[in-house]
């Protein structure tokens, strides 16, 4: 840190992404992108012709990729917003509605705190209960923001829309509902967000639309709360999107029987393997993201993380204590959760001689 | 704007882009883009495999595109910071630095109050002399951090590194030297940053590089300065470059004959259009960037944008009160400016018999 940095954000810890290991000698399960291609749409979208059109500013209204968006959520595009990644998209919610603070649970998706530390917003945190179930009782009776993921990050644990629609009755407050894993088989709140002005849902192209590197992120919600990230967005960035990942994003918007069958064969993948998981004494929650919670009947998490690395899997323990017994391990394709499996079956045979 | 909206933003003035029309029937002279394709290697870096990949993560270091800058630049990669756009770049200047507040030209680009009031940072500005220079003598005798572009945005008139460095022995804040148009023939103050750790170079691969639309803009400077910028992106968005823009920037990063090439001929073209200019009674700056700032002998700028526009030639008519009565023009291949200079004349004639 230099001698010139603010002094209010000295103190701040910023998020640690998963390993991006540069040689793909892993079978990478940590970081929760799709084992599959983007759409064949992708592919053709994006030609020699449009690489040479790089000189060329992108379109800051983003407006094909918009209209896609719309078209496949069933909403006007003065109700879509898109981003450089959810990451930018949430950062500018925080921004536009953090005046009041934030609240959200504490084993979530990790980048809330540190989007509230940068902007300098409190944030409190509401523990989940002991069973990692988000109970959203104790949510919207402050002036706070709210903001959770469903189904949550880490847990993959899901809220029906009735329980997400009894806060968004008692609350007046913006409330943000994180919907990066909702394609693998929640249902989503996309519906109340004619009812609700204060819901606001964002999105991303990362998991279910196989795009992690194109980094698109998205937000559904009322058209005023669109407008106030859109002035975010043209005061920080207006051309946050480049031409490439615009073509990308709205070639897979548009493709929606591949986007249907990548994300039904990965909920099966994953229960499939949850199921064989649970059968070798594992405790899991009962995830309906593209990854499970797994943990070990005798390992600590740590140790099958390093275990299953020697082993050239690759996934991720997070240090948080309420979790840190266990490992997140990304659905992959069904021969690498049989490869997973395999070497789960070894590295327990091995602890149990120990 | 909602009734949600942070009260603390609600005065906030986005950023107002050039006109990017969707349609190719504009000569578009308005953005100062490159009128020539990326380098050939970026063509040949983005291929059906690389596009395939974009289900997987980019790699949050940038490494490869970081060292290409870092060995093109003559620096170490520790000295390198990668962005989102210049624009992401500065925004994250502002907000390590603003602390005291900033202070800047009042005619340069646009951007730099509107990151200031994104970030609640006091923006001051200094007006420019009569002729529109650049005085530094003004600066350097508050806390405030400084920002400016060389050369200047809007005037393309340029400061050689001697006088910048006077300004940096005054003072010990940090100065942020935009340097986006340098190299269409101004001297870089890149050799400075090993004697002031308070020097940040901003730059772009938007204009010199043809690659608007790929969004890349980098930083240069001590260290410590880049590690401050580091905690802000790994605080903001870690992904903030996409796949397939870090393969493009890499590959024209490395294409120096290439760079030159382009660069030359837009200075050549440039030079000799401000001479057909002030040869029908314009007045121009002395740009060394990629655009002139031209005033007609009779006509305001506004209407010269309009008659323009009619002939089918987009450029630039900025609002600003020390320079309405010009218009920017971007500077394009030689037919482009033939084109150009055909309208003008054509539109000089009009004016001249009404």
């Amino acid at each position: 840190m230099s001698r010139f940095f603010s002094s209010a954000l000295s103190g701040i810890q910023p998020y640690t992404p998963g390993e991006q290991p540069r040689n793909a000698v892993y079978i990478k399960l940590n970081t929760n992108e799709s084992p599959f291609p983007p759409a064949p749409g992708v592919m053709d979208a994006i030609q020699r012709k449009e690489v040479q059109d790089l000189r060329l500013y992108s379109d800051p209204s983003a407006s094909d990729l918009v209209a896609s968006i719309a078209q496949a959520c069933g909403v006007s595009p003065e109700q879509v917003f898109v981003g450089n990644g959810s990451d930018e998209v949430l950062a500018f919610a925080f921004h536009a509605y953090g005046e009041n603070g934030f609240v959200g649970p504490d084993v979530s998706y990790g980048f809330y705190p540190v989007f509230a530390a940068f902007f300098g917003i409190p944030y409190r945190q509401i523990p989940l209960s002991p069973d990692l179930s988000l109970d959203l009782a104790p949510y919207g009776s402050t002036r706070e923001s709210i903001v959770f993921a469903n189904p949550n990050a880490q847990t993959g644990l899901y809220l029906p829309p009735c329980e997400i629609e009894a806060l968004l009755r008692r609350t007046d407050r913006p409330v943000i509902v994180d919907e990066a894993y909702i394609d693998f088989g929640g249902e989503s709140v996309l519906p109340l967000i004619r009812r609700y002005p204060h819901l606001l849902i964002t999105r991303t192209f990362s998991k279910s639309r196989n795009l992690a590197g194109a980094r698109i992120g998205f937000a559904i919600g009322d058209a005023a709360l669109i407008e106030d990230l859109n002035r975010l967005r043209f005061s920080f960035n207006p051309y946050n999107l480049n031409r490439l990942s615009l073509l990308a994003g709205a070639a897979a918007m548009r493709d929606d029987a591949y986007f249907r069958s990548c994300t039904a064969r990965i909920a099966n993948t994953r229960d499939a393997t949850a199921d064989a998981l649970r059968a070798m004494g594992y405790s899991l929650t009962a995830s309906r993201a593209n990854f499970l919670l797994a943990r070990s009947p005798r390992l600590p998490g740590a140790a099958l993380y390093e275990e299953l690395k020697k082993r050239g899997i690759l996934v991720r323990h997070l240090p948080d204590p309420r979790i840190r017994d266990s490992i997140r391990i990304t659905v992959g394709t069904d021969t690498q959760m049989q490869t997973l499996l395999d070497a789960v079956r070894d590295i327990e045979k091995e602890a149990s001689h120990a």
